[in-house]
């Protein structure tokens, strides 16, 4: 088997094209083969305390640690027909003292499957880590988008006036979330302690009959000394619904960021024109059209996030299908699912920051918009008046509906917007409100309600918690 | 529109066959249309309080609170094409005073979307009880089985002994997850508010300009009324990802149930033959072949569990795709999709009490297997024995194996089982191992660890949430 | 078990809401079983043939064929708990005479799985003549608008003209391979055939060993009276994969519809106001804002669509997971998921035509954005004639590219677009490019290649094979 | 951007664990780009054939065609931001004569598209081959086991015997169907097409003005020479439903050989003990526990045939959201999903084919459970020969069942089945079967109709097509 590998094989885009080299060396079988001889250390260690190992045998263990030598477990590999115990062998052959002691009362998920829950918490960290740059990221832009007015669409139909500070804290609430989850997740995360092939920690009894360690102390032993809290109950691996868990809470993050992608490709899209994602000075966007500016972070986050989506059912899968005290259908899937999900993770997190650290707000857009589409949404202060002033709601609802609709005929000709003047000249409706102040109502710009003030609270319990 | 249906039209599995008559109702249109009033006169008393509406309209209002009239507002709706609209027309067709104040100041999702939240809490404080019921069940279970030694396998391959208690606690240890998750999501539940068309309360803030009140203690006299949190950010409608939540826990849930199934469905059939689900005297297992004896409950679970695990997706796209200030490309999909998960959930929780009830345990089969199986786990012994005498584990661990595969041979051809006889005889292992110590090591049947423990462990954690 | 139901439980949207009477009676419990009753009276006839029934026999069976009486079967089922085996004992109790023989020989999915198959084809003839009206609108639509000149989006951002016939040619090219697709698994369906409790005919061939029939000439008699060709190999029930067919090629439809609306969602928003869907006079687009002209009927195709595109997962799995010689997890989802699938198809066919029908085409819209944006597009032709002149591709393309970034700098501030000027400008250019063409080429409105002739020959395609 | 990979970063198991070498070339990016570079000088030949482009000029491009230079594109690309215009930029960096007219009229999706379906072809054409290897083989091992009775299973209980051959002709009768829908798929596929950037082929329209040639007439003389037909109509890349189909296409195959590698794990198991997988003289089935024979290779299917089940989702979103004329959201995840799904394809084929050959056929637990539960299978010949005789078959049937649960009662204790007396000795039975026939209609062992046959015609459909 190979040791290196360039672009004349198939190389994953994960490796070389997307996340960052932290997440990467994480899910690299390097890192998880230190994971696996820290454990073994650990075991050893507890073990020497009951005088089951010689400090000898430890501090060969201890000594010999790091030299993880990928090729040479592959070879052991190829009769073996299993990975750990192939680093097994690779590992006692580098331990001339203490080689014939590693792995003693263990089965390989004691050791395996502790990793990959240190592995799984070292990778939420990262993820953590930058989900919090972010949201300090968009508090302030929230604070300075608070009053900032713009039209807000529902049906993708111009609707009422929003800021764009309130638009953006929908996305925090939605983000906090996910950070809430992400950080419940990771304090959630516990390995499947030192419990022998069943989980019934027989073999460690029976090791231990004679000595003053109960199973359960050698496990919390081990455990303290990964610093990693077990399972009370686990059968040969941890249960599978923790992975579950973890890719459930990639995926609503990835959720959040397909939403605020989705949106910043529509607001950008020229027609709309009030938004726009930085753009590199010779970046092309199209070799056939030079004038092109893509939204290409934008879209290329819907595209990581969609496959986000789509992996927490392999979880199900493996959890709901590990039959029994465990069955393997689990493992070769985990090997590409976990590390992709936290990869595609990391570079929605990447490019999210791009977007927010750049976004660019095109005031005239904004403007525009507003003046095409707000008078619509003024009626409903005429409605709002109207109503205060006696008028039946009901009643009114279906005058403006008629009004409106003869102005987007009008509109949808290139004429002005004629609404205006529908409303207020008619006498069903200056019955009512008078027609002095229709004018003042028709004013959308003010027509925001309490949004900059829950936008600031939403910055508020942002700033509490992360 | 018709009013009633019937077998000669399309009747969902859940509306006919599937789930509670209590959890029917609540996802039922008249169940829906109540709490719709419901909130409409929450909503005109607030208004009274500042003299927008009067106190015979609120007074109008309640008395035809509870007046659904669903074969009108579907006349209604057939010009309107909006269900709420149409809603609001029966309602105030009936309440000659009132009737035009109904939703004074409201888009529909002040109304519709607040409900929506109140039912789905109701729904899941079903599930709730149902669970906690469930978990009490198998507590006891646990109990009487947490010493009751059985043969566990891994790779559906016989491993070591384990107890049936603990394979239970396995259960119960994911069920409490499933358990606190729904109830954490239960208490998160909260509803829209009353915000108006985008969620920035401008209506409200023109309905309440000269009152003494702001819109948001509008909106908190109306929710306390209901007794429903509102978010404190909404666009048109509370953010989707709620409902991704709501259904990601049903879909836990369905985990834990299909893995319990589908063990109980190997272990049920007769070459297995240790667990039996419970079976009426005069069922027929099938048509053809009268002898049978199917696990039908614990197949239907597994059955509709895998329909719940396909619904969190759906409820993945709508939140992501609900764009800018919402679209409504969730409204036909809801209707369908969170009912039909509640009610599968709650046919999955009424399947498996049953099952818990009346599990049958046969002692006979556990014996079997034990006696068949259990000399193999038991060479662990030897091999532990072994090893605290010193000798090498990979050594011996491949000893071990090849004796194995010679058994394996002889017991595929109907021999008995020979492994105890080979280590008996093997100086290998008898210059480590006394000889006459080792038909006492090659007793399964205690080698169980700490298992039954750790399962009554599970039991006290589950009587102190639960 | 009640007969009828109504809006105070659960009804489907599936029941009431969506998708048309026919599509809804194929799904009846009734429709159903009148499948099967036809089933067992071909049985009868064949087993008449050979003697082992009576004419007076099979007389009475057809008699009664028709008299489904479901209150009778489900009182039946509540002790039988086999709702096959319940329909045996209420037909059996209507035939005095021939109540006794039937389902000789058979087994309970002889008689379900092919009525299951039987309606699965009826379902999808529905959908074959839907979808061959859906593609004639189309094609009269496309050579309508064969030439229709508007501005082609990539990125959503503007890019080259395209016409609107060769858009709808997209969309036509993709349903026609939906249609053929169904077509195809139309004319593949095929039932489990006569072949007893686990495929191998047994009981058969011990029922007729003396008879002139085989089990297979059995088969035949049976599988021509209800013309439904047998699959050569089925174990208790025909292969599951068969479900998965169907309802991949109904996500495929789902999948051609969804594009269709989103897109039609995007051109309807005003700011981009090219396209309009049908809206009734009377029509309420949002209770409070009285102006709103959603586009529903598109956003309800791309909610129902989402929910068909999660169903065909759960087909996979119950094919994947029917274990040996088949087990019954499929059984209850499959109660939800087939007619759920047809319905949900069904719904999105009904729309789909009415958009079609009614689609309402903005030619002011259309216009300004050819006129807005159709400029840019016009450089290629630059690009192209500099390039037939000599010029270096690369070099130009940075330079038209540089231009454009001044130019869309200048729109974004609401000036007019200044590209035509910086090009004509530009000595770079005009050095391969004489001035005077400059303006000729930019152009934007003719610049559509062939796509009128590639709209047209896919309606020619379409007409050939529909 | 490093060159070279290796394990200290993130390696998909793609890359290092799963699939062959020849299936991950394709998947390479090296091939990618050789792909393109071969597009390239089609298309600058097609140009020379109207003087655009002269001899010299194709000549060398066609000289460095096969120069890929990954390092120097990904330099190009650190300021381009854009992969196809790096690779153009390196390739006429490469080609000082020809490098000015690379990718003249082109768009970046009229190279890629093409070269991707290119790619996906080559895919399919391998998994093809290895497809048939694989139908062949089962063909051999169904004629061998033909008429090789054992016990069927239905809800995972002993039913009825069949043959292992006719079990095989079941996923022999999948899997051709597998065949001849990855057959389809491959021969249907088609590129984008020489289209341009929104497939009016307009940017051709432009240069080819005054030449001889159209622009179909062009997209013919490229396509033919990369021997690929295009689609009639295409916007910026082929219709994304391609895509669909071909995971899809792969997705069933998993479908197959997940049931497969499950039957096969459930066989082996000792309780059922009937099938086993090969297993390597040296090998460890678990580190623990050394007498373990775990199904590896059948639970590593079942995982990756799982993972491959969740891709086509990615496929569906990517075609439905490709709006308008294109969206780039299909990209990012295209790089992982394809190359992925095919190479786990690939390794579910290796390890199937492994299974296949080394399968081995447990005599002695065949016959155990034959002897063990054949007998009530064969109480259907007395219900049939009853039948036969005028009893009647429900009451009959009743008779039996009873005496089954009295005989499994017995059998869970240990005791002797006792049904052959009950059956024997029952008056309400043999006043219709004569006693002295009894024991001969109780064998089961020729109770399997016409399943060899059957399982014959299938290998000879196999034959005929494969």
């Amino acid at each position: 088997m190979s040791e290196t590998f360039s672009y004349d094989t198939y190389l994953s885009p994960f490796t070389w094209r997307y996340g960052s080299d932290d997440m990467k060396r994480i899910w690299s079988l390097e890192y998880k083969r230190k994971l696996w001889r820290q454990i073994w250390v650990a075991l050893a260690e507890a073990q020497r305390q009951v005088g089951l190992v010689t400090v000898e045998q430890v501090e060969d263990l201890r000594a010999h640690q790091n030299d993880i030598n990928i090729a040479r477990a592959h070879e052991f590999e190829k009769d073996l027909k299993h990975d750990l115990m192939a680093e097994v062998h690779t590992y006692a052959e580098q331990c001339k003292i203490g080689g014939g002691i590693i792995h003693l009362g263990a089965t390989s998920m004691d050791i395996e499957d502790n990793a990959d829950a240190l592995r799984i918490r070292d990778a939420l960290n990262i993820v953590i880590n930058k989900l919090a740059e972010l949201l300090n990221l968009l508090s302030d832009k929230i604070e300075i988008e608070a009053e900032h007015v713009c039209m807000a669409f529902t049906h993708l139909q111009p609707a009422e006036p929003t800021t764009i500070g309130y638009r953006l804290a929908f996305i925090a609430q939605d983000l906090l979330e996910d950070y809430k989850t992400i950080v419940r997740v990771r304090d959630n995360i516990r390995g499947k302690g030192i419990k022998g092939a069943v989980g019934t920690s027989a073999s460690y009894s029976e090791l231990l009959h004679d000595t003053e360690l109960t199973p359960r102390e050698l496990e919390t032993l081990v455990m303290q000394a990964i610093d990693l809290p077990p399972f009370e109950i686990a059968h040969q691996t941890y249960p599978r619904r923790q992975d579950w868990d973890v890719l459930n809470a990639l995926a609503g993050f990835a959720m959040t960021a397909y939403k605020f992608a989705f949106d910043l490709r529509l607001l950008q899209s020229p027609p709309f024109g009030e938004w726009g994602e930085p753009f590199g000075t010779k970046q092309i966007g199209s070799s056939a059209m030079p004038f092109k500016r893509n939204p290409i972070n934008a879209e290329n986050m819907n595209s990581l996030a969609r496959y986000i989506a789509a992996l927490p059912r392999v979880a199900w899968d493996n959890a709901a299908h590990s039959l029994l005290e465990r069955t393997l259908d689990d493992s070769g899937n985990r090997r590409a699912v976990l590390p992709d999900a936290f990869l595609a993770t990391d570079e929605l997190l990447k490019r999210m920051k791009r977007l927010l650290e750049g976004l660019r707000v095109d005031e005239f857009g904004i403007q525009q918009n507003l003046e095409k589409y707000g008078i619509f949404a003024a009626t409903e202060r005429v409605l709002m008046e109207a109503g205060r002033n006696g008028r039946n709601r009901q009643e009114l609802h279906e005058i403006i509906r008629k009004h409106s609709m003869t102005a987007w005929a009008a509109m949808r000709e290139g004429k002005p917007n004629p609404l205006a003047d529908l409303i207020a000249n008619d006498e069903r409706i200056t019955a009512f409100v008078a027609s002095a102040k229709i004018p003042e109502l028709l004013r959308a710009d003010d027509h925001i309600g309490d949004a900059p003030e829950r936008a600031r609270n939403m910055v508020k319990s942002i700033r509490e918690i992360v």
